[in-house]
């Protein structure tokens, strides 16, 4: 869940290939359509399309107060109480468990699968909400984040609002799959907690005090686990093996944290342009991204240059931001997180095929995966 | 939820009669062992008996982060993880919801429904976590808040998970009434939500922008809303109709609004040797209770006085909370809220009657109502 503060990537248009590094994944089967991103964004717009009216009759049942902070977030309406144009993100998870479902089940399934794509879209929000309460992130889709504009307290309520109409949806579905995806999806904002935690945890610790381990622990938690669950709930409501659904979050998991090392690379040496966020953005912050960690751990001189660099805090000196790039760089930071990238959306691809062997069925989770990973470093 | 911050009334023994006022509530029908409390604090014993085991073993299921903070939360850690001896709170949700269920389903309904109990319990130590963070308060049974030990961002976290594991624990019963139950559950956690964001809201006014009815519908959604639904889920899992399941859900309602009505009373009035906060500790907060609203909105000559010493921030002035509480008396809050208490009593028991019309049956929950409002002024 940490993407969407490179807010800008998720609103650009096609994106280019990863033409300095290689492309991410190279060894899997490509499905049809899915090397352009084409089929990826036709799905992103055909799954908010299919959200959107279920999700604003979700938001609109809530009390008016935990409404309004709501459709703010959203971005449905300013802070005034006006409507606005709306930019509620890119439905990745949406779009994730109605591919799943349709992988699976085909159209029907898809069409069944819609509540529990707006339920996956509600955990998501209310762990945005949150997120920015504690991270004190003061942007979120190019506006000011809730708390900012309404308080701490509302954006707390309104997101506890949010996880609650969430697993009520699921819940009053007389799907057969209702109970097994309520439970799924708590099971998996339990482990967004963690994962918050750790991560908030690790940042106020020194350079020399996170492991990759736990690095990559977190970033599972934090954004591995919701897109994994979404394809799991896509799955149940398709009526798949228990097997199955295992793959299919094993697959969203994967493919999320190949999503998260690219996000990371992004956020060094990201082409402002392209990201909406400074090269570096996250160096001068101190973050403890993975490519920041597989360098400080990694036993080379560079390392012993980027930890005293890390060590102390950003001053405005963009030369200094270069230096730790450059020492991060060297330390082998950027190649490992490239690397692992390629081998996570090699997993993902590996449990994809358990899943779905049909590669043409499995042709629109891949595109999505695809998109997610696509980006310019 | 409000009541625990008057947190010795939980752990003291037998309470007294209202001597000075009478009793909340005259007009009903005993059931036995209710005038005395001995029924009333056997059944909360009974409940802390049978719900802890679960409660402790959904709580082993966090991971260790989150498990951490709910464990000293409930009081079963100390800050530094070694054991404490406990005083997760009187039981009086989880004692509703077995009392409902025993009452319209007899001893297998009680023994059914103990999951429900756990999840209601849950959902309000999720809201006492949350309610601390925002209002800033230090001290939630003797002990330090989660918030002042492990900090804002994990107490918000801690009850984020124990919303999920609430909802959680409630989806995955094989119980017929499970999908009803979280419905309901999660139903409740908005409007506590909605309830939380007025009390906020109002306290931010000035003494005279605030009306006596929102006030009532605060207090109905912070308190009544959860007591409510604690018996309503008492009813599902016993199986009982539509309407019974609302005449309960009514029931607790009115006997958690005449429950706060009596602890804004306290708050005012109350002996600081039986209640463990001062008297006038809500005056000096400039609290917006029940009793202080009915006063400034009585149109009385000393409704003007009151709202002139309200609108001024206290500043260590005993004597003037003497004269605020004698304005609010002047002006009528104390016989209004007092009335007010036992007209709400008397329409709980009405309730109590529809659903249960069996005065042996209904004794428990009946108990339980006056227990929670039989306080000393």
């Amino acid at each position: 869940m940490t993407e969407t503060r490179h807010s800008a990537v998720e609103t650009r248009g096609p994106t280019g290939t990863l033409e300095r590094h290689g492309p991410i994944g190279t060894q899997r089967d490509k499905g049809p359509g899915a090397a352009d991103g084409q089929e990826a964004e036709a799905l992103l717009r055909q799954a908010r399309a299919s959200v959107d009216p279920e999700l604003r009759a979700a938001i609109a049942s809530l009390p008016v107060s935990m409404r309004r902070i709501a459709l703010y977030h959203f971005g449905w309406e300013h802070a005034d109480g006006t409507p606005a144009e709306g930019n509620a993100g890119k439905a990745i998870r949406p779009a994730l468990v109605l591919a799943s479902a349709a992988a699976l089940g085909g159209t029907g399934a898809r069409a069944a699968a819609v509540r529990a794509a707006v339920a996956v879209e509600l955990v998501h929000n209310f762990s945005l909400l949150h997120d920015d309460v504690m991270d004190r992130d003061t942007t979120r889709r190019h506006r000011p984040t809730a708390w900012t504009v309404f308080g701490d307290a509302d954006a707390i309520l309104a997101g506890d609002a949010l996880q609650a109409l969430a697993l009520r949806l699921l819940a009053a579905d007389p799907h057969p799959a209702s109970a097994a995806a309520v439970t799924r999806l708590a099971d998996c904002v339990v482990e967004l907690c963690a994962g918050q935690h750790a991560d908030t945890a690790m940042e106020r610790r020194g350079p020399d005090e996170v492991t990759l381990e736990e690095t990559l622990a977190m970033a599972e938690a934090k954004t591995g686990a919701l897109l994994g669950c979404a394809c799991a709930l896509g799955g149940l409501y398709a009526g798949a093996t228990e097997e199955d659904v295992e793959a299919l979050d094993a697959f969203g998991r994967e493919a999320g944290l190949a999503f998260q090392l690219i996000d990371d690379v992004i956020g060094i040496w990201g082409d402002p342009c392209r990201t909406g966020k400074p090269a570096g953005a996250d160096l001068a912050v101190r973050k403890k991204s993975l490519p920041v960690v597989a360098a400080l751990t990694s036993g080379t001189p560079a390392a012993v240059e980027l930890a005293e660099l890390y060590g102390v805090p950003y001053e405005d000196d963009k030369e200094e931001l270069e230096r730790i790039a450059l020492a991060v760089e060297r330390a082998g930071g950027r190649d490992w997180a490239q690397a692992k990238a390629a081998d996570r959306m090699a997993r993902a691809m590996h449990e994809l095929s358990r899943a779905v062997p049909d590669p043409e069925a499995a042709g629109g989770l891949l595109s999505l995966a695809e998109f997610v990973t696509r980006r310019s470093t």
